[in-house]
């Protein structure tokens, strides 16, 4: 066994907890280095009673590991562990201390969950396991009140420009809420409502108030309420890391240096604030002068942004929010923000922007999920661009599994692109054949799926701001073909607990080719995901029945 | 190379911020496989012109693996990373995607430390990083004023046993501050305090009371005032994890059930509470039903026992807390126990007793460092016992300076026995020269010494409760041989930062065998400890000028 290769988190994302009773147990191995491994569990105060053996499984491989886990349920809530590794005549045990050739008989040097806290188990909302997102950028969706219009506002369906107005607003959205409906989505996310000059609305000019463009708290209460009212919940979009030129605590820092009642709100590394040779006196998301960053651990700061974290969740009815910049904030903020946010409402979704491994953040005292931008990435490179063959792909995917704790999985926020991406489309030359095949993934994949605004009725767009296209409504412009297909994977995925929840296994994953199979698999019901990822017809050999019986098998073709 | 072997773990305790200009970077790779690291980083919005390469070191080594280190200063508090591995003629780059043959074009799938926040700098108390600590048992330490002793308190220096008083108080610790600091000590730790039925205090039965066998709040003000006279610090224990048996919330939980006002403070699994074949039906301390556990969720208990926290910080003078059971207490808790006892005194120190790997606690947010067990068992192995080689226990030290970022290490309560466990004169079998190694260790090594009480005399004792005898105060039955040792190793201490907050090298470290030389080192000075753990005079030769010129070498022997 090489050794080297063996590897397990005491706590953290390889040893948490999901319930009052019950432990993830998970370890790494060199791939197909280990034949066996039992987790040998206990509780250290009745060791000799409570002593068993617990079978562990692969669930996942990659380019060099296996990954294994197994439960565990201690009968008072603590347990003591170590592993015993078997592979031919030979059989280590690991535990803290290292490893062994022979069993230890005392548990002194095992792991150990000294106690299951029910503050630290890891859990995610059940609604957003559950859900499929649909992501608004509101000032492109649909113009349903055109008295509330900026001025300059384009004609609707222009070019993009950095800096265009089309005149999109929430009454837009509320008009349309049967169509998102149908086409089988239970939740919106909507990018930054609040005001802001800019028409992507990420450069906030006051935390408490929504944009007048987009319409005024009545019209924005009573379109949370139809969401409600048909089973859709609403995700609010905020930056906390930095804020906008037009912010008056900044106006004020501006205006007065040093002497700003302010003046410690940002991070001020030299008065008067300015700017010599592109670098600004103050810190601010990259070098953008107008996007100063927050000084999140002050207190005065900490109150005024808690208190919106608050108040949109609390008070005017958002289901959870979705955080720019996540990761160039303090991890004490978002603590705090996370009590703030799931104290007015439990089931609150918070999901982080991180564009990179995200578990500092994801270990149930932040954020529920983050953007899954490393899931984004695979299914571009291997189905729009098939840079990677299926191999690669199933490696990514399963990579990012052994990262984070279950209920993180069930709840990561996988998109295909969003309005910082070219369009997926766009990604796959136009070829909406790659384009249903992504769309199909990410449907039977673990995770909380997320359209981005007409990609289901077959808009394109490159990067930023060509993404950000008007949404089309005459529908004879519309990919009603498209749009069906979405609809069907949607359905699917509603239909089958096992597509949101189910575990899930690789079957088969070709090496320099691109077909592609996998599981679904819960106690109702197994499906099977067959993909090719080629131009041509694959005739590909699955052991579908791998240990189980209870099999819904469904053909169903791109 | 051994890609297999190769780990990094981005933010958590291998890539750490130190303050708002430094990182700390870390990775392992399997020993003696690879020959040079550098590490690539630079600003992600000004790649080009920030890019550098950092040279790594290996500053830890065990039996499987190598631990490099590098510290990066980014011009503008933000890092994009990854790693240059070379080998003979091999190079690979790893990133957070994995590893390539060829050098990566784009910084995208790089590390990242996004931001450098204040709030996330891992910061250990200065004042604990240059103490010497010294373990009161109140009960065992002197008897000052005999008025307060308890009943049927038994005549100094008799046998304890488990529920026997001999009517030690803090009277007493104040008549003998001159002894104390005569020893070197500029650190009192005391085990409970709190009023509570039993001699150890472990029991509390009022968290904001002191116990008044021990004396009043004015002679512990006054004792606490003297020893800040004296320059030294004075830590307390507290049991946040059960109460006792006498605690009033919990006498009436007992009495009124689920009718208590106090009902929710634990954790109840039945109503009425009770014994059944040895397991309580709520939960305790280990089995123990009058240790009753804390529902530390609670809003109500958590305010009752934070109030405790800032009280004894913030009004009666105390400069840290030792937690007890600390791990069977959830980290919410914690980090909201963090943010009082420090915003009553930001230089507080909190130690956890955290018999394992104590990672999840040391990131930052909780806990300034843990009782180093696992460093008492390696030096008792080693020296006291003969157990483990020179090798194997060096490798055992590298262990852990590896788990922990730098200012958690330094902080590391470094204890040889104390309370809980045998005396380490015991455990060396009455063998003094064994003791004075064991000493020397721990006074050359990082973290932070804890001698406790009696040890520097010669008091021996086996476990709990013989390990908690009288101290002896007449002279002529002291050993002050030894007591001159310990005055001169802490003096040395005392003498010369690099022994506490310098570098440590391994130099040499014997396998099979028992000697051990290591190097201390600063900008000041370097020392060279040579260790002969055997019998024998043993002759070792070391290349004590490894890279350094400005030694100030100096021969000390046992």
């Amino acid at each position: 066994m090489l050794l080297e290769a063996i590897e397990h988190r005491p706590k953290m994302n390889w040893a948490y907890t999901v319930d009052k009773e019950t432990i993830h147990l998970r370890i790494r191995t060199k791939k197909s280095d280990v034949e066996r491994i039992f987790v040998i569990g206990g509780d250290k105060y009745a060791w000799d009673r409570t002593k068993e053996e617990i079978p562990m499984r692969v669930f996942a491989s990659d380019e060099l590991f296996d990954y294994w886990e197994c439960e565990a349920k201690p009968p008072y809530r603590r347990l003591k562990y170590g592993f015993k590794l078997e592979s031919g005549s030979e059989t280590v045990w690991m535990n803290e201390d290292g490893f062994h050739h022979t069993e230890r008989t005392s548990s002194d040097d095992f792991y150990e969950i000294a106690y299951i806290n029910p503050e630290d188990i890891i859990k995610t909302p059940e609604w957003a396991k559950n859900a499929v997102f649909y992501q608004i950028f509101p000032e492109r969706f649909a113009n349903g009140d055109p008295s509330r219009d900026p001025e300059n506002v384009q004609p609707w369906g222009g070019k993009p420009e950095v800096d265009s107005f089309f005149g999109g607003d929430l009454e837009g959205v509320r008009q349309h809420l049967d169509y998102i409906a149908d086409l089988g989505i239970n939740a919106i996310y909507f990018t930054p409502i609040f005001e802001a000059p800019s028409n992507h609305k990420y450069d906030t000019q006051d935390y408490l108030k929504l944009d007048p463009h987009f319409g005024d708290i009545d019209t924005l209460k009573q379109l949370i309420e139809e969401c409600h009212g048909r089973g859709i919940r609403v995700l609010l979009d905020a930056v906390f890391n930095h804020s906008g030129k037009t912010f008056k605590p900044f106006v004020d820092v501006k205006e007065n240096g040093a002497d700003s009642a302010y003046a410690d709100w940002f991070h001020v590394r030299e008065f008067p604030i300015e700017v010599k040779d592109g670098i600004p006196s103050y810190e601010t998301f990259s070098f953008e002068p107008n996007m100063p960053k927050f000084n999140t651990g002050h207190p005065e700061v900490k109150k005024y942004l808690l208190e919106a974290a608050r108040y949109w969740i609390g008070e005017v009815g958002f289901d959870g929010w979705r955080l720019d910049v996540a990761d160039e904030v303090d991890h004490r903020f978002w603590r705090e923000f996370q009590t703030v946010v799931k104290e007015a409402n439990p089931e609150a979704y918070i999901v982080g922007e991180l564009w990179h491994e995200a578990t500092p953040w994801l270990q149930g005292d932040q954020f529920d999920s983050a953007m899954n931008y490393p899931f984004t990435y695979a299914v571009r490179d291997f189905v729009a661009l098939g840079k990677t063959d299926a191999r690669k792909f199933a490696y990514s995917l399963s990579k990012q599994l052994a990262r984070y704790p279950l209920p993180v999985s069930q709840a990561a926020f996988n998109l295909l692109d969003s309005h910082d991406t070219e369009r997926i489309l766009t990604v796959a030359g136009g070829d909406k054949n790659k384009l249903k095949l992504a769309v199909t993934i990410q449907m039977t994949y673990p995770g909380t799926p997320c359209v981005y605004y007409g990609d289901e009725i077959g808009i394109d767009g490159g990067a930023d701001p060509d993404c950000r296209k008007c949404m089309e409504w005459d529908e004879s412009k519309q990919d009603r073909d498209l749009h069906e297909f979405y609809k069907t994977a949607i359905g699917l995925r509603h239909e089958y607990a096992a597509l949101r929840t189910g575990r899930f296994d690789v079957l088969h994953a070709e090496e320099g080719g691109h077909t592609l199979a996998y599981r679904r698999e819960d106690e109702e019901s197994t499906l099977i995901v067959a993909l090719n990822a080629s131009d041509k017809p694959q005739t590909v050999e699955i052991d579908a029945n791998g240990g189980s019986e209870k099999t819904t098998a469904e053909a169903w073709s791109v």
